[in-house]
């Protein structure tokens, strides 16, 4: 494991206590910023999804202004990185019982970029589908929480370097997003992405593409659809907060490919 | 937090790396396991579903007689306990993707029972019914993993201390089990609970349970039923692996009592 910049609860430090909440049952939220030019992108986006996160869990939410400070710190002098913040409910509570007061653990830490990245941008990804379902939650859906294992199991399923990314479906078969992606199609000049309103993560990327297709006037919507129905699509693309915006050229799964798009293209500015 | 004792790795440590994939994302697998009368109770029946865990999960199961040595260590000259096993997929990884090789963090401590756990067997019980569903996914059923969120919410539903526990139906509604137990009722002379084939955690005691049934020829079906059918049960009951088995005597929210049933009484020796 190649050593990186931790900061919990401000110090530098790279262990946490055995009965941190988020250790024992994933008690927790995360998000993951990318540092680009020396500046952190969407910081104030992926503030405010932590804070609702942590309304959805009943976690106190953290000082914004030493979350701001302690990632500055952490963050000074580097350039083309990765900052990812995890939240938990701290140490306590008898069994699932939240303990009284919450003592949250914030965890700071600083990562290199992916491998590719700029490659992937240019000449696209393919995916495969995967089999693991996301279970139906709408406790949970949208949430960037630390339960993770839907995720870590979908990505067990193929080991193909040449596979970047997988789609997953909810347990009723409808199409959600990638195990680490968001996920768009165009359909006769028609934008579209899956709902996550039952499972799977509301990523601040996905957030500014419907945004700006807003202000660009173009129509968008959020369905339940098969993956199926991607064979129809005329472009695809993956989104998250460090890849930012990815084509699809092809999924081997569905026998399909795609071109780069236009609008694609032009989202990635 | 009352220190206790730990063993992580073998060693007597309090403090785990922040970079273990347990507290990065819940990847992990827990057992807890009652030492009554200097003894440990179902250990084996406990390791096997580790390590049937570990199969659905892709993690390296551990030593079984190593897991043993560390037991008997952590447990020496404790009476009445109880012992926490958690195994996780370790430290390492690209995101979701498992490292290879897996070094898996194994994570043993020794806790207090829990208040009044004698005058519940006896007395019994009430429980709720939560609102938070399980969400379906065949390939986490039966598992009990470290992604807790969906109990986590629902213990968190109720503050009343005369509610023991909060009954949890899947994401269509079907009974499941409580937030730390499974649930048994009986009605026209046969005992039923509810599959743990889409969701819910195969419990130690509740397969004891089953077996005993089948030994005494009392039929037991594994059902799917509404919370509403438990109106019509003569008895009901809860197990886990500390508290054995439990009768439930009410339920405000179906505005339901029963009796402390023959059976719960004779399962209770």
């Amino acid at each position: 494991m190649e050593t990186v910049a931790v900061l919990i609860n401000g110090r530098r430090e790279q262990r946490i206590e055995v009965f941190d909440r988020g250790f024992q049952y994933g008690d927790g939220l995360f998000e993951t910023l990318l540092i680009d030019d020396r500046q952190i992108l969407f910081w104030n986006e992926h503030i405010e999804r932590l804070e609702a996160g942590c309304r959805r869990l009943g976690i106190p939410a953290p000082d914004g202004s030493l979350l701001y400070r302690e990632a500055l710190e952490l963050c000074f002098g580097a350039d083309e990185s990765v900052l990812k913040i995890i939240l938990t409910r701290g140490p306590g509570g008898r069994g699932y019982l939240s303990p009284a007061p919450v003592h949250p653990t914030r965890v700071l830490s600083l990562h290199p970029l992916p491998a590719q990245i700029e490659k992937r941008r240019q000449e696209g990804v393919r995916v495969c589908l995967c089999r693991t379902p996301l279970g139906i939650n709408p406790c949970l859906a949208g949430v960037k929480h630390c339960n993770r294992l839907e995720q870590i199991l979908a990505r067990s399923e193929w080991s193909d370097p040449e596979i970047y990314e997988g789609l997953m479906c909810d347990s009723e078969g409808w199409l959600v997003e990638g195990t680490m992606t968001n996920l768009f199609w165009v359909k006769e000049g028609h934008l579209l992405t899956p709902r996550v309103d039952r499972c799977g993560v509301a990523g601040i990327v996905r957030a500014w593409v419907l945004r700006t297709m807003h202000a660009w006037r173009i129509a968008t919507s959020e369905v339940r659809m098969r993956p199926s129905e991607l064979r129809e699509a005329g472009e695809v693309f993956l989104t998250n907060s460090v890849i930012g915006i990815v084509p699809v050229i092809g999924c081997p799964s569905l026998d399909c490919t795609w071109p780069v798009g236009d609008l694609t293209r032009r989202l990635q500015g």
